[in-house]
């Protein structure tokens, strides 16, 4: 099924939601019911829901129940989806602790480092293992998607062997811009580059509130 | 100076490159350097660093050195710029980590935690304080910027009392869209959703390619 980026991003949001309602006891919702969460027009999250195959009716709306499973098929893990996650720093261990706490349902396989000292070490329920084992675990652990979590300097080359070893969706930390072949997905999660937005926004805005005052 | 959003992004990248370049002795780029590496149009770049004031020569480019000056002076945090983290757990804690070793640049006044397990411990050289001192903190400690590391279901409120207590700009990392009065400047990163939308669109592509063998 062909459904575009940002719609997925908004199924996601709209499950969150559905869950609260459902754990409320509610069972119908409007589509305005869902824009008014997101900021969004009612318009737009029935296009959202159509292109899924999901119709509500004018008079009852949307049933709850129908919608969080219809969209849990297309959001769900598979089990035989697992992550590799490739730099046990900082940012990677935390990811570790996140994932293993908080969505278990995405199960890390292994995490690689190339640090001696964390080599075979379980760091959050995860082994970690040595960088030239990488292709073979994601042969024989049933791998889907890797997350980057190295410096800057070593993140493309990382990249370019997970896509080689059949990786077809990236989770990237690393503060660089990932190129890879038409048919690969990579996400960038950019610490530094978001707070750079925030302080300058923030700043703009406090200037531009100071001059009207 | 009014800064779209997406080119305060692309100038945060602009300046690694240039940083990367300044450090192999390098002192001209052209737009096409800055364009090949961020994947966009060199007329992009152009219009972007126009934007910023900053003019290149046709046969020369851009001076390297002072571009990053006019960049630095935009983006670089200010003295007075500092930052207050909301939820010390292990988002939040694993934020205290970062950005204390990758990013001194932005201090960490004080984190708050609402669990007096935390309360007066130092974190990564960050001092917890409780949920009750946050306007306090805020008045008195030169904070501008909010990191919003909460469960959900707490993440508005938290929000909203930021905001009455002077931030303009919010750093989120719960997994809720805040609403935010005008003039107020939130930023997302979402890991959950973004690990959904990776795995939604790696298991896609692998479909794809499989239909076309």
């Amino acid at each position: 099924m062909d459904i575009p980026n940002r719609v997925i991003g908004r199924l996601s949001a709209y499950r969150r939601h559905l869950r609260r309602w459902l754990s409320e006891g509610r069972e119908q919702v409007y589509s305005h019911d869902l824009a008014t969460q997101e900021g969004i027009t009612p318009a737009q999250v029935r296009r959202d829901l159509m292109t899924i195959g999901y119709t509500g009716s004018p008079a009852r709306g949307y049933d709850v129940h129908g919608l969080l499973t219809r969209i849990g098929e297309l959001l769900d893990p598979r089990p035989d989806e697992g992550i590799i996650l490739i730099g046990a720093g900082r940012l990677g261990r935390a990811m570790l602790d996140y994932l293993a706490a908080q969505h278990p349902e995405y199960p890390v396989r292994a995490a690689i480092d190339n640090d001696p000292e964390l080599v075979g070490r379980v760091i959050h329920g995860c082994r970690c293992h040595a960088d030239g084992d990488l292709e073979d675990i994601i042969r024989d652990e049933q791998v889907t998607i890797g997350i980057v979590a190295v410096p800057a300097d070593s993140a493309q080359d990382v990249a370019d062997r997970l896509v080689r070893a059949g990786i077809r969706g990236l989770l990237n930390f690393a503060p660089v811009r990932l190129r890879v072949p038409a048919g690969v997905y990579t996400q960038d999660l950019d610490i530094a580059v978001s707070l750079e937005k925030v302080a300058f926004l923030a700043r703009g805005q406090a200037k531009a509130q100071e001059t009207h005052e």
